[in-house]
């Protein structure tokens, strides 16, 4: 692991609090998060006083809290779900934020030694990103590693990093039909290395276990895309993947880059496959239409901030997905007052 | 590593010698080559006689056999030093081809198992690539992979796999002066992964350990980009390089996929990097032109086969980059040239 010393005053960890007791969760990351400041959301949907063991520095915000800050602009944006992390990422005023489910502790490496995620993800973020040509060593910022022969040295010095996108062992982030096809089916395999995503690549973002530059591109960083059942098991959502969608047009748009591999988490049993065979797989069927929109997506160069950006993609969601599909329409919607809550979070 | 049956009549081994004794490469890779067809080309500028130890099935070709082939078409191609192992791909009558540099042996993965390449390449070209969508856990045909959540199932069934470029353990490919300032850098960390290059991201293809589909990209791997002052050091080179971009935009062309990853190879310590501090890097400087050129490179609707894509891509060199560089001009002739000789060596 590179030699980068980590600020911690630069680095909320916002945990989206989807169970009441927390306490198993915290006590395995205790090493990790005892060091920063955390902020817990607990999703709205969640009846009752979280459980969080004692020795943490952190800011709660509850349903109340939500509620007031929406005042009369709650109509189009629900916090709920998994979808309660995203008010964590607007109340937060640091650099980064590092975002873990609930359901994940720390995973060891091929030594059998823990990983720090946030550690690593901060590492991702802060050294620079490989958009524009491939290198076939993966990270050249790795230490050991370097750019390989034929890699041309006018791109070396990268660019910025937006977005650092972790992985997850035991139990894969797959989809519902996936998942109950393969019920048995576990990652136990560690690949030790970052990369950067290309430039016009697309990619599915998973909100599991990511960090990312809130100051280049949090307000990328959207809650829009809800099902009409969403669940609160992974393989029920895909609001992560429009928002990640997004992060990487914005990122593509505004020369920055997002890299993705390490570090792992081991994401633990949550929920049952098998029951999840029985609901709609609309998410399944939207990425169709979905990622064909975002792969052609080209935004104005009139945009040069990631808010400019989201408004853009939200204007262009309406015209030419929202006629098809009133999930659509929402999203457009959702991403509209999403700028205007970001605002408004910066000038409290 | 997945259940696949390999044919090995359907497999050359392509060994370009670029020194006499081969009796330590043949003997460490005894158990994987002897399974095999080899075709062996020896260096045109390689005086003397190949030592080659016993129980190997091989084709062995000469200077003799080069300047026969070539006939009266022998100004533009030179077959010496790494480009010799060209002359292979143009013998060969395989589906697939690997290419292996001699100064390689097996790796060791991480559980200090010995790697088999040739097997590793096969199953990365004889299972689908997935380029028009970036699959975070890597190759999900790779056993106990699978395509994450989000991942669109139109695109799941994949494309035929074109090239696969493996990795180097110890001395990494990298270039002289990269080599030169950092000579004690060896690549130790093992990454146990396989991942499709996204379509229309360029990358250095490095020669040294690769395999490829001939039937479907053999045109391709043509020898056309020679430095004035090439040295017989991997990174006094560029020859690969060039014909790496032309394989990606033919693959990107022709919708087939480029596989980055496994299998590593040990490459062992040769020449002195010190040494090439001396020379000039003209391979490093003409990067610069040449990766913007191969990036914003489409070919026609028209051209429906790697030969035609060849053709188109020399006509743009010659028109594109010829004026500024007769190395460009010698580039685009023998490319034509190469067309020729490849029809030629399939109506003999």
């Amino acid at each position: 692991m590179s030699e980068i010393s980590i600020n911690c005053d630069e680095v909320d960890i916002v945990i989206g609090a989807l169970q009441l007791d927390l306490t198993s969760f915290m006590e395995e990351w205790r090493p990790v998060f005892s060091q920063f400041n955390l902020i817990i959301v607990q999703d709205p949907d969640l009846k009752g006083k979280l459980k969080i063991p004692a020795g943490f520095n952190f800011d709660l915000y509850t349903k109340s809290d939500i509620d007031g800050f929406l005042g009369s602009l709650s109509n189009a944006i629900s916090f709920s779900g998994y979808c309660c992390r995203y008010f964590g990422y607007l109340m937060s005023q640091k650099k980064y934020i590092i975002a873990i489910d609930d359901d994940c502790i720390p995973a060891k490496d091929s030594a059998g030694n823990f990983v720090d995620a946030v550690a690593q993800h901060i590492i991702n973020l802060s050294t620079p990103a490989t958009p524009f040509f491939f290198n076939t060593l993966y990270d050249p910022f790795c230490e050991g590693a370097d750019f390989v022969r034929g890699y041309p040295f006018s791109l070396r010095s990268g660019v910025d990093c937006g977005l650092s996108c972790g992985l997850w062992l035991n139990l894969a982030d797959l989809d519902a039909p996936t998942q109950a096809l393969k019920p048995e089916l576990r990652n136990n395999r560690y690949v030790d290395a970052v990369l950067t995503v290309p430039a016009r690549t697309m990619m599915p973002v998973s909100g599991i276990n990511i960090g990312f530059n809130r100051e280049l591109v949090g307000p990328a960083l959207v809650p829009a895309f809800r099902l009409a059942k969403e669940g609160n098991l992974r393989w029920e959502t895909v609001e992560d993947i429009w928002t990640g969608m997004c992060v990487k047009v914005v990122c593509d748009h505004l020369r920055l880059g997002v890299k993705s591999g390490l570090p792992y988490v081991w994401r633990k049993e949550r929920g049952n496959a098998i029951e999840s065979l029985k609901k709609e797989w609309e998410g399944v069927k939207l990425m169709e239409d979905v990622i064909p929109f975002f792969q052609s997506l080209r935004l104005s160069t009139s945009a040069g901030t990631a808010e400019d950006c989201v408004s853009e993609i939200a204007a262009t969601v309406k015209e030419q997905l929202a006629p098809a599909n009133p999930v659509f329409a929402r999203a457009a919607e959702s991403m509209v007052e999403w700028v205007t809550l970001w605002k408004r979070a910066r000038t409290r």
